[in-house]
C-alpha cells in the first residue's frame, strides 16, 4: 500500500513514486502545511491547481483545536478539510518543544500546559500514535524528542537516545494498516549522533524515514551537511522526508543528496505578509516599484495570480490590507516551491540533473538572511 | 448598448436583460460590492462561481488608493482586477457624506480631508464623473447629495435640489458612450420630495436610475414605502436600481415594486464575522451548537462552501480565526444573495412570482434587528 519505486537516478538525486490511500506523490515533492486542517487562505480546489499532491496538517494544534474527536466523527482529515488526496500528520512533538510553556520531559512522555486553557497535557508516543489514528492521515509521525540549537552533545544525544525508544513505543502503539508510520532520525549538528541515530532504525523496516531536528535556529548551511551525513545511511527502498525545509537552496543541495520530502510554512507564511517568492527572491509587495508595474509577478508561472493578476494590483491589495492579496500571494507561493520540485523531478527524469543545479546556482541571488519573519511574529 | 428589455411582469415586478458593453445582467439581480477594486476575500473566479454578474466598486475608496490614473494606466477596473462582467461604480457622494470629515459642501461641490493624509480633496460633479470615466465601469453614478437620516425637510429639500443641478452638470461632464450614466433619486422619507426629484429626472432620459439615500439610518419598514412611491415614475423602459439593500426582506418588497437591482456590502462583511446567512436567517459559526455539525451550512446551496464543507469544519475554521473561513463564508453569504435575487427573476418569468412572495414572508423568520455590525466597526 505504502511503495515506494525509485524511477530514476542522478547520483544520489532519486525521482520516485509514493503511493498512499488516497493517491501517488510524485517525488520530489514540496508539501505545503496546513496546520489547522487549512493550508492558510486557500481552497483545497485552489491548492490542487498548484499542483500540491500530499499536504500536512499539525496534530498538536489539532488536538487543541478542534480535537482529534470531532475530525474523527466527520470522517477523518480528509473528509472535514475537503482535501482528497494525501495527508501527513507530524506528532506534535516538534511543536511541545518549540510552542508549549512549562514543559516537563521524562522517558514517560512530555506534560504541557495548554495554551488555551491552561490545563495540562500529556503527550506520549502511545497518545501521539492514538491521536494520529483518529485524524486519519496517510503518513503519521513518530513522537520525537527534538532538541534546540544549540544544545550540548550530551543533551542531544540524551534527546536521541529517547527518540529511539519511543519509537519502539509508536510501532507498538500502531494499529490502523492503511497509515504509513515513518522514523524521525535526530542528532542535531552532530554527525556521528545522526549516523548512530539512522542506522538504528533502519533495521525497523518503517515505510518512511523523516530526518528531524532541522531548521531550528542552526546556520543554514549545516542543514546539507546534516542530509548528507543521514541520507545515504536511510533505506534505498523508502522515502526520505527532509521535515520544515522550503528555502531553495536547502531544497536544491537535499535533492542532491536524496531526499523526496518536504515541507515548510514559509509560502503562506511570507504571502501574509505581502511577500512574494519570485526565482529564488523574496519580493515585498509594498515596494513602490511595483506600485504600477503591468507585469505578473512571474512571466513564466502558470498559477492563477500570475495568468490573472499584475503586480500592480497585487501592490494595490497589500497597500490596502485586503485579505484577498494573501490568498493570492499564498496561490503563488505554493506553486512556486511546488514547481520547484517538479523541475526538480523532471530534470533527475531527463538525467540532466547536474545541469539543472548548476543553473539553479548560477541564477539565484546571492544568499541574504531571511526578511525578519520569525516564528514567534506570526500565529502559526 | 444599454439596452433594458422587460421579458416578463407579475404586477410591478419584473424580469428583464440589461445589456452592457461587459456581457449582460439578468434582473432582478443582486450585485456584490468590491470596494477597493475586489470582492473582499473572493477572487474573481470563485465570484463568477456565485453567479454574479455585475459587481461594484466604490469611486471614493480607489480614488484614495491606488488612485484612478494607476487603474487607467492598467487598461481599467476590468483588466486591473481580473472581472470581465460588466461593472458599476458608485460617484463618491455617499461616501464623502458618511465617512469623509470636515467636509464642506457647497453648490460648487464637496471638499474634505483625505483619511489618508489630511489633504483637502475636492469632489465636484464633473471630477466625480472623470474619476469614473478613468476607471471604466459600465455604469457610472451621478454624483448626488445625500443627506442623513434623520433630517428636516427643508434641508432634505435642499439636498434634492443641489442632487438635480449636480446631475445636469454630470450629464455635460460625460464624454465615453461605452458607459451609462444612472441619475440617483434622492429626497429622504419625504413622499413629495422623492415624487417630485424623479419626476424631474424622467424627462432627462438616462440609461438608469438609482433610488439613492436609503438604508442611511431609517426604520427598515420605510424602505418599501419610499420604493413604491418612487419606482412607479420612472421609465418603464430603463433598469431600476435600490442603492445599499441587501436584506431579503426589503428586496422582495422592492422587486414587487419593480427594482431590477441592488447592492450591499452585507453578505462579505457578515462573511468576515464568522456569519452564515442561510434561508433568511443569519447564523454565527462560533454558536456551539455547529461544533458537531456534519450538514453543510445549506442542503439546498449549490455552492463552493455548501458542496464542500460541514458546518462543523467552518465552526472549526471561525474558531480558530482562520482567514479562509471568511473567503467560505462570503462565497455561500453572496450565492445565498445572488440566488434570492435568481429565484425572484424565475418566478417573475413563471408568473408565480406572488406565490413566491408569499412562501418567502411564511418561511422567514420573525423579523429580528440587525446583528451587532454596524458601518463603524469594521473597515470598509
Amino acid at each position: 500500500m505504502f511503495e515506494f519505486t525509485c524511477q530514476a537516478r542522478c547520483g544520489q538525486a532519486r525521482a520516485g513514486t509514493f503511493h498512499t490511500p488516497h493517491g501517488i506523490v510524485e517525488t520530489p515533492r514540496f508539501m505545503p502545511v496546513g496546520t489547522l486542517a487549512n493550508v492558510k487562505t486557500v481552497t483545497p480546489a485552489q491548492l490542487a491547481d498548484t499542483g500540491a499532491q500530499m499536504i500536512l496538517a499539525n496534530t498538536y494544534h489539532l488536538h487543541l483545536q478542534p480535537g482529534e474527536e470531532i475530525v474523527a466523527a466527520a470522517g477523518g482529515l480528509h473528509a472535514f478539510m475537503g482535501w482528497a488526496g494525501p495527508i501527513l500528520t507530524d506528532s506534535g512533538g516538534f511543536q511541545v518543544f518549540s510552542l508549549s510553556q512549562m514543559r516537563e520531559i521524562s522517558d514517560e512522555g512530555v506534560c504541557f500546559r495548554s495554551p488555551r486553557d491552561g490545563q495540562k497535557i500529556n503527550l506520549t508516543p502511545e497518545r501521539a500514535i492514538a491521536i494520529q489514528g483518529q485524524l486519519g492521515a496517510d503518513v503519521i509521525m513518530a513522537f520525537d524528542e527534538c532538541p534546540p540549537y544549540p544544545a550540548s552533545r550530551e543533551q542531544v544525544s540524551r534527546a536521541t537516545k529517547r527518540t529511539l525508544q519511543w519509537l519502539d513505543r509508536c510501532i507498538q502503539a500502531q494499529t490502523r494498516p492503511d497509515q504509513a508510520l515513518f522514523g524521525i532520525v535526530q542528532g542535531g549538528v552532530y554527525p556521528d549522533l545522526r549516523q548512530a541515530c539512522a542506522e538504528a532504525m533502519v533495521p525497523l523496516d518503517l515505510p518512511g524515514y523523516a530526518i528531524g531536528g532541522v531548521s531550528v535556529g542552526e546556520p543554514p548551511e549545516l542543514i546539507p551537511e546534516i542530509v548528507r551525513i543521514t541520507a545515504p545511511i536511510l533505506p534505498e527502498t523508502k522515502p526520505r522526508y527532509l521535515m520544515g525545509v522550503g528555502t531553495f537552496p536547502e531544497m536544491l543541495e537535499a535533492i542532491a543528496a536524496g531526499i523526496d520530502l518536504f515541507d515548510c510554512v514559509i509560502p503562506t507564511r511570507l504571502g501574509r505578509h505581502g511577500c512574494a517568492m519570485v526565482q529564488g527572491e523574496r519580493w515585498n509587495l509594498k515596494n513602490a516599484r511595483f506600485k504600477t508595474d503591468p507585469a505578473p509577478l512571474d512571466a513564466t508561472c502558470s498559477c492563477y495570480t500570475c495568468r490573472t493578476f499584475s503586480r500592480a494590483y497585487l501592490s494595490h491589495l497589500v497597500r490596502s490590507q485586503e485579505l484577498l492579496a494573501y490568498t493570492l500571494l499564498s496561490i503563488h507561493n505554493i506553486t512556486e516551491l511546488v514547481g520547484f520540485s517538479q523541475r526538480a523531478r523532471a530534470a533527475i527524469l531527463n538525467q540532466t540533473f547536474a545541469e539543472f543545479k548548476a543553473d539553479c546556482l548560477a541564477h539565484w541571488p546571492p544568499r541574504k538572511s531571511d526578511l525578519s519573519i520569525t516564528a514567534e511574529s506570526i500565529t502559526v
